[in-house]
């Protein structure tokens, strides 16, 4: 299996990026990881790997590219820098059949632009949603969708979010029937805009799919749904939030616990626990978040992710090529939006 | 000062309301609460009170109210039942001028729709917006709204929302200055929906705002804003996966201690910080929610508050009713929704 990457995207330059993909090298036997960007800054990065990451260095490659998207960079002006980028080489590897699936930290807008001009879509799907798994109480994962791609949406793109975020949770996670919900302001079906309460009535539709009708936002983390869709403003203002909270919290705990003298040995004992529970509740940063409705797979780490979080990235994307995703999402999508489980739905029947 | 309080509204019965009164009671001299709810239920729970509560028993009264408005219950539902509800009688003693503001932990849309009624709304607003303090990283807080009330909002609320706020702040909290901004997707002009657009476009317009543009939703908690708007279905959606997320991570930081023999020792003396710290870290059920744009004080608290949680709710109608918020939206609000803060840019021409 081989994976594109683009080294260029993360906040702290491309040094997580080649130690995170040399980890999932040594993890997984088999897969080879072509990087992109400057490369003689590439072939620097891998010439110094840290001693235990050395040996993955066969499983790498670097390919050239000059020029870099900036995280702060407007869409128009990323859009415009073309082809030279690091992000645009890695897309058009995969898209050439060179990769099985890319994966870049890099500006989120822009990879969704330029992943959908290089890999098309599915399905008539008019632009890609991402979606990243939650952790919930019950320890398990909750799929949200859309994170930030799609502001006003409407009932049918809801729909499609739905259709796709279960396609995920089934053929990925391997759930038989994943439980799907839609989010909203109250759990009656009087409450909440047009759009949600239209989406609700057409997912109630659906006698294939395992909908649960209405969730609140405190459901995303209690586990009572493997689904939850809800228009990308939202769906970024509640992941974004949790990050934010997630680290103040952690940090609070570490300074509640230091705070009187036998607190302070509390402290000092807890904190790798608490380091590492710091990584395990920051989603984004240690999944990956898909881009869903492409004719491929890529995958976005988390623009500030160290290497460990690139690595889980990175094996998102091995986990998809595995499942084959795209073709299920375009099989089951497939006959227009508003057939979603056409297939499901047929064999049901017969 | 009088304060009238919906004793029946909370998830477990009055106790907890009547407890949270009495507390309130005992720590500020000079305050009477008049409790609305069945005469002998209410009696009951008086002549029970906690030792420590029992001195508080001469500054409560009790007024009857047989029926109750339930969580669960359907907005129409709740307006049907009428006059005879704890939730009316207890509003309709503010509206009449018996209370100098009224507090419920009751059915959240009953609650704005009856205060809405008995009581009217200043400066042509349409609806009242719903906002708490969040607690912020560096020790402060962030008012975020509107919290659920309001879905499908225009720039125009968004704009009402914005100096609401920013007046609650600066009347409340004394604040100078209070930093305003608007929640997006992202920090760019071109991103987000077409209303939140048009509200920065708005916003910026206003000298007298000191408006700081976009934030993302990490930045509810990072200390960036003190004032942070956005419609009701995000800010629900935030405040709500906030409440989930916090309850998951303190649950998870007291397991993770817990997990090894040394880490059980830990857990134990950990305990009473962390129990401590969740509280905190709950914002709705420590602070109480204000209900905004409307023609008197009326403050929401959390349906499973505690008597602690309760009594922060009519703490925070205390400190209203002493800066008479009300009046204050009203002047500044007063010659459409346009002029929020006319008063202050006329100071400033002169």
């Amino acid at each position: 299996m081989r994976i594109a990457i683009d080294a260029m995207g993360g906040d702290a330059g491309p040094r997580a990026v080649v130690q995170g993909a040399a980890l999932t090298a040594l993890n997984q036997p088999g897969l080879h990881l072509e990087l992109f960007g400057p490369q003689a800054q590439l072939a620097d990065e891998i010439a110094n790997l840290p001693r235990h990451l050395a040996a993955a260095e066969s499983h790498l490659s670097v390919h050239h590219a000059p020029d870099v998207i900036r995280q702060d960079q407007s869409l128009s002006e990323a859009l415009r820098r073309g082809a030279d980028t690091s992000m645009a080489r890695m897309l058009a590897h995969v898209a050439n059949g060179q990769a099985d699936a890319g994966v870049s930290a890099g500006n989120t807008g822009a990879l969704m632009a330029l992943a959908r001009r290089h890999l098309g879509m599915v399905a008539n799907m008019p632009r890609p949603a991402i979606s990243t798994a939650i952790p919930t109480r019950n320890e398990g994962r909750c799929y949200l969708l859309d994170l930030g791609a799609n502001v006003d949406v409407s009932a049918a793109r809801l729909v499609d979010f739905a259709c796709m975020g279960e396609a995920m949770a089934r053929h990925v996670d391997g759930l038989e029937s994943p439980r799907v919900a839609l989010l909203n302001v109250g759990s009656e079906g009087t409450k909440g805009s047009a759009a949600v309460r239209e989406a609700d009535a057409r997912l109630r539709e659906r006698e294939a799919l395992n909908y649960g009708g209405f969730v609140e936002g405190d459901d995303v983390f209690s586990g009572a749904a493997d689904v939850i869709v809800c228009d990308g403003f939202v769906g970024n203002a509640v992941l974004k939030a949790s990050e934010g909270l997630a680290r103040m919290l952690i940090e609070r705990v570490q300074a509640t616990l230091e705070a009187s003298w036998s607190g302070r040995l509390v402290g000092l004992l807890a904190r790798p626990a608490l380091r590492r529970l710091k990584g395990e509740l920051d989603p984004v940063r240690y999944n990956g978040a898909s881009l869903l409705g492409l004719a491929g797979i890529v995958i976005k780490s988390h623009g500030s992710a160290e290497a460990t979080g690139f690595a889980y990235a990175v094996q998102r994307a091995v986990r998809e090529v595995n499942q084959d995703l795209p073709s299920h999402l375009a099989r089951e999508l497939a006959g227009g939006r508003s057939q979603c489980r056409t297939a499901l739905n047929k064999s049901k029947g017969e």
